[in-house]
C-alpha cells in the first residue's frame, strides 16, 4: 500500500485554516483518497484533555515552560496514537496546526530557547516531518478584525494575548517558510477562499504525483 | 534573608518517603525552620490535574514520550509557581520525588533517550538542582511486599508495572547515587524508621551548617 501524505496547515487565528482543510478533504475524497482530518492541540481523548488544560482561561496561570511541554505531550500522543497509524494505512492526514505553531508561538513569540524546542519537536514527532505545510499568512490587524466578527466564540487564553505577541508569531511563521521553502508554502490569506483552495490543490496534486 | 534548602526524597514505592518527610518536617519546625512539604507529580492546582492524567489507569494508553512530557510539564509549573518562591522566602522545601524519578522511571526503565531527559530536567527546573537528595533504597521484592500490605490503596497505573520494570528503576536510582555522591545519599530503607530519620537529620544538619 502507498504511504499516506502528511499535510499541515499553519497560521494566525482566523486565517481560514479549517475552511481550507474542509474544502481539501472534499476534493481529496472525490478523487478516491481516504482522508483523516485532525487538529492540534488535541486529536485523541488524552490529547483533548491536555488541550482543555491549555486553553482554559480560568486556569492557574501557566508558565511558558509548562505550556510548551503540555503542547509537546499532546503532540507525542497525537502522532503515535493517531497520525502515524493513519499514514501507515495509506490515509492522507490533514492537521490543523502542528509543530511549526510551537516554533512560532512558544519560540519566536514567548522567547523559549530554540535548542529545547527543536529537541522537543524531533522527539514528539518521532522525526516524521510533514510532507507539505500551508502557511496561511495574515497581518495581525486582519486576524484581529476577523476574530472580532467571530464574536460569538469565547475568546480563549491564547487569543487574549496582545498584538505585539501575534506580530512575533507571524514573523516566526514567515521565518520557517523562508528556511524550508520546499515543505512550507506561504499563501496570502486575504485572497478569495476558492483562489486559496486552488493554490493548495495544485501543490497537493504535485506532491501526490511525486510520491 | 538566608536562601532556603531544597531537599528531595526518592526511591521505590513504599520505601517510606512520606513518613520520613513528615518526621523531618516536625524536627525542622521544632528547630524554628519554616518548611514547605510538597510532592511530584503535583504540587500546584494545574500540576495536580496533570498528575490525575498521569495516574489514571482507565485513561487512553499513554505513550512513553507523552508520559515523560507530562511529568516535565507538571514539574516546570511546580518549580516556578511553588518551589522557587518558597526557597526565595527562606523556606526549607521538602519534595517527595523530583527529577531523579524521571531519570529512573522514564530513562532507565522505559528506555527513553537520556539526552532528551537531561535537556528536559535542566529546562523544567530552571537549573535549580536539589541541595540534598535522600534515596530510600529497597529491593523490588520488599517494595512489592509492602505494597500488598497497603492493599486498601487503589493500585495506580505506575504501580501496575512488572517487577522487571521496577528492577530497572532501582538500578537507575542507584546509578544516580553513584554519579552524584555529594548530593544523593543512599539509605537502606529496610532499617528502622527512627534509625533512617537519624541518618537524614545528620545530613540535613551538616547541610544547614555549611549553608
Amino acid at each position: 500500500m502507498r504511504r499516506g501524505l502528511f499535510i499541515t496547515f499553519e497560521g494566525q487565528e482566523c486565517a481560514g485554516k479549517s475552511t481550507q482543510v474542509q474544502l481539501l478533504t472534499e476534493w481529496l475524497e472525490s478523487q478516491g483518497h481516504s482522508v483523516l482530518c485532525t487538529r492540534e492541540p488535541g486529536g485523541t481523548a488524552l490529547a483533548e484533555k491536555i488541550r482543555n488544560l491549555l486553553l482554559d482561561i480560568n486556569e492557574e496561570s501557566i508558565c511558558a515552560e509548562s505550556e510548551l511541554l503540555l503542547f509537546a505531550a499532546s503532540r507525542a500522543q497525537h502522532v503515535r496514537n493517531l497520525i502515524l497509524p493513519a499514514l501507515a494505512e495509506g490515509k492522507t492526514v490533514l492537521c490543523d496546526r502542528f509543530y511549526d505553531s510551537t516554533t512560532a508561538y512558544q519560540g519566536a513569540a514567548r522567547g523559549l530557547p530554540l535548542k529545547v524546542i527543536n529537541v522537543l519537536n524531533d522527539f514528539c514527532t518521532a522525526d516524521r516531518k510533514p510532507d507539505l505545510t500551508f502557511l496561511l499568512d495574515l497581518t495581525v490587524q486582519e486576524s484581529r478584525r476577523r476574530l472580532q466578527i467571530r464574536s460569538h466564540d469565547i475568546i480563549d487564553r491564547m487569543e487574549a494575548e496582545k498584538d505585539s505577541f501575534f506580530e512575533k508569531v507571524r514573523q516566526g511563521f514567515l521565518q520557517i517558510a523562508r528556511q524550508e521553502p520546499d515543505r512550507v508554502k506561504c499563501i496570502d490569506a486575504t485572497q478569495d477562499i476558492q483562489v486559496i483552495q486552488k493554490i493548495i490543490r495544485t501543490e497537493v496534486q504535485n506532491a501526490l504525483s511525486r510520491d
